[in-house]
């Protein structure tokens, strides 16, 4: 396949953690394998000032330490790196865009308006309007020019709406990249391929056959340097609101009639606008907060959340979160979407469950590992695949059954060819391929459910729970469950 | 597990090629796994006087020469041939009978009546009725006696019946195994496992979402010695009638119950039931008849059917036969079964290939193997297992569909950890499990459906369409399929 559209990428946190981590380190990936037309430019930008040669050494060393990039040869470090300028730019000082317009336009403003010009704005949520008004009073915002936003977008449905709309001012809607990088990862882009991809799987898609589905984000790390912006937040803003409702979108969504953009997002939307809102008591009965407590994480001890610095020794922010969400439509009326996430859990693991419902009548007299129905795993951390787990014969003479799990992702090298998912994002925007982009009205029917739930917690003052770090989170996360006599699937 | 209780097993036709090929190596290596209990007889019988010593000596040569059996331990054979006695039987004479009951009383006819007797008739079926009599004439018929059957029973309906109701007056209908030893094999046992076991497949299992279902039985041999019995009975009679059907059933019949023999065998018996009639033009339309001419099996010539050893040169036996049969019922109404059989094929194989529909409509751009809808494919032979073919993703940034397939028998060992679909069945009779053996009633509707085909050809003079040795059968086979736009599966 043919690489996109010479370019020219401005990257804004370009020192930051992920641009560093994770962004520079796609774009030389898919540098490496041939997919950067040779005119693609990286202008990365800082407010610190340094020297390019400077910033150059920074990504060199962070590239030598990179598990991907690994060995690096100096040919293809030379052609990445001639791709790089840096330019030092503060939202609060229009000169420095002034500088970046020359390095941009180098010298051919009306050659470099026609190319695809992408700003990434890898910089805390607070920079995305002011940044964006600079960009356009220095006149940068060509009509080849896209947007990439990083979550979160605002604290709730006014203040996403108040970004929205003024970056809306700025850039069409079809300029904007809302980036949720859970929707980039192979495994999940391998359930759509499954689920639309065949006949076997539609069918069973639905209440009859499905009892219920599990979406568990969970982390190891604390807060880390993120204390301030976090203590405001909460899980239930930082993760669900974005990541683990967009997975049950692309769960629970009806068929699109295509892959295109707006075919997906429509039905996306569509699952949003039937979440079953969560208000005053239904909230309170259905989710449970819960805050970390002292503890310890792989056998190394951890403080408590409101010891951690940044973080207000009486805060009450939720640092765990599961809830019981449903999709009120035909297809899933009464199925449960248990969804949790939290911070210095037993693990860090990332995966959706989807379980059927055992079979309504046993003919077999014996059957080992009775209580194991089907079940459909896609795992997105640490690794990544998908795995279907049934029952079948024992080798032998007699009729018994055993659990067995089949990999459904079919790459032997998985673990090795595998992409991450920022590279597949930043080709997408490279390509203009907005299917794996949320759409502002997605933003908004997402926000419009989560809203009520924040608002039923304040009005009761409802109090985290108190949970070990190390663990599954509160005894009440696993209760929610209790009620329906299910519980959460651990092992993998 | 337990061994079975002690037993004497009075096999006729001992020095066949069945008995030598299949039932003595599958005791042996049962017997090698401990799953003989210690007072297990063998007492082999054969119409050639010979003694004991010169029967083993032959037993011991073809073991030797026993793929599975390979290295053959002293005391293994020790154990095994200690078993066994022969004794000449000639069903003519009723005096060898009483030898018969000598050996098998062994001093002590009231001890040896408690044991489970079991005359395994591994002869042509024109001695089924003469053995049996004899037998009860010997007394040598006890409460504890079964008796095994081989194919095929009877040329039709009526003669089934005879053979059937003189075979009842003296054994009891649960008494009698009729053994289709396809029915045994691990990939059949595997499908209803599959099937029953998991919540997965039941849901998709019927004319909504199945487009046909495919069973191929092809042979690569000739008549071999049985050209005078083969040229009265055809493909339709010798291989349709049972083990095709048999196949049928299991793909089509409702959930029993359970895996109880008659609960299994009141659902086989109901499809057989609801097979839809081929009578008149309509068996005409929807069979193909075939004869094999001179060509060529793995490069090496070969004479065509009519100049066979034994048989007619103007015979109008089929050595081939496809036909399009229907299950009238809910679950099957318009779902093509294709059956085809015959010897001189291209291939030795069988197979059950459950084809799905293809996706209603794609969603995506680029499918590397459009037109490779689902499909379930069990494979009897050469080799056993069940694959499932699915699409799935490429890995790579790009959403491609490429074609996969899924080993659903789980047993990496499984070539080796193969059991003959003989040991499985001959165990069963052992322990006394009809489930895999047919009933009486399942006999005649069999014969119900096949009569009328056969009295269509004889009236319309229906000739065999000649096809040359080693291809795939004549085209009118390919054409019967052309006709619902559907084709076989030929590649494994």
């Amino acid at each position: 396949m043919s690489a996109p559209d010479p370019f020219d990428l401005i990257l804004f946190g370009a020192t930051g953690d992920l641009a560093m981590r994770k962004l520079l380190p796609a774009l030389f990936l898919r540098d490496r394998a041939g997919q950067l037309p040779a005119e693609g430019r990286i202008i990365a930008t800082g407010r610190t000032p340094q020297s390019r040669d400077e910033f150059l050494e920074r990504i060199h060393t962070r590239f030598s330490e990179h598990r991907r990039i690994a060995k690096l040869e100096p040919e293809e470090w030379q052609r990445f790196s001639s791709r790089i300028d840096f330019v030092p730019v503060d939202a609060e000082d229009p000169d420095s865009f002034v500088a970046l317009g020359k390095t941009l336009n180098n010298g051919s403003p009306t050659a470099t308006a026609k190319r695809t010009r992408v700003f990434y704005l890898a910089v805390a949520p607070g920079h995305f309007v002011p940044l964006c008004e600079q960009l356009n009073q220095a006149g940068l915002v060509t009509p080849n020019a896209r947007v990439v936003l990083e979550k979160p977008l605002g604290q709730n449905l006014a203040s996403a709406q108040e970004i929205s709309e003024r970056i809306g001012a700025i850039f069409a809607e079809d300029a904007i990249y809302r980036i949720d990088h859970y929707l980039g990862k192979e495994a999940v882009q391998n359930l759509i391929a499954l689920r639309f991809g065949n006949m076997l799987f539609e069918p069973l898609w639905r209440r009859d056959w499905i009892k219920d589905v599990q979406i568990t984000v969970a982390e190891q790390i604390g807060v880390d340097g993120r204390a301030a912006f976090y203590d405001r937040t909460g899980a239930l803003r930082d993760m669900v609101q974005n990541h683990l409702l967009q997975l049950l979108c692309i769960i629970a969504m009806e068929p699109p009639t295509s892959i295109e953009a707006d075919a997906v997002r429509d039905e996306k939307l569509k699952v949003l606008r039937a979440l079953r809102p969560l208000e005053g008591q239904q909230a309170l009965r259905h989710t449970v907060r819960g805050q970390y407590r002292a503890g310890a994480i792989e056998g190394k001890p951890v403080v408590g959340y409101q010891d951690e610095e940044g973080v207000a020794p009486s805060s009450q922010t939720e640092t765990f979160l599961a809830l019981r969400a449903e999709v009120a439509n035909w297809r899933w009326a009464g199925v449960p979407f248990y969804l949790r996430t939290g911070k210095r859990l037993q693990e860090r693991s990332a995966e959706i469950v989807i379980n059927f419902h055992d079979v309504p009548h046993s003919i077999f007299h014996v059957t080992y590992g009775a209580g194991h129905p089907n079940r459909l795993v896609i795992r997105l951390q640490p690794d990544e695949g998908v795995r279907l787990h049934l029952m079948a014969k024992t080798p032998g003479d007699r009729m018994r059954l055993r659990p067995v799990s089949l990999n459904l992702d079919f790459s032997e090298t998985f673990r090795d060819a595998q992409e991450d998912a920022y590279e597949r994002l930043l080709m997408d925007v490279l390509r203009g391929r907005l299917t794996l982009f949320m759409r502002r009205d997605e933003l908004y029917a997402a926000w419009q459910w989560i809203d009520p739930i924040i608002a039923a917690w304040e009005e009761a003052g409802d109090a985290p729970k108190p949970y070990t770090a190390g663990t599954w989170g509160p005894a009440a996360s696993s209760a929610l469950l209790g009620r329906d006599d299910a519980s959460w699937q651990e092992e993998s």
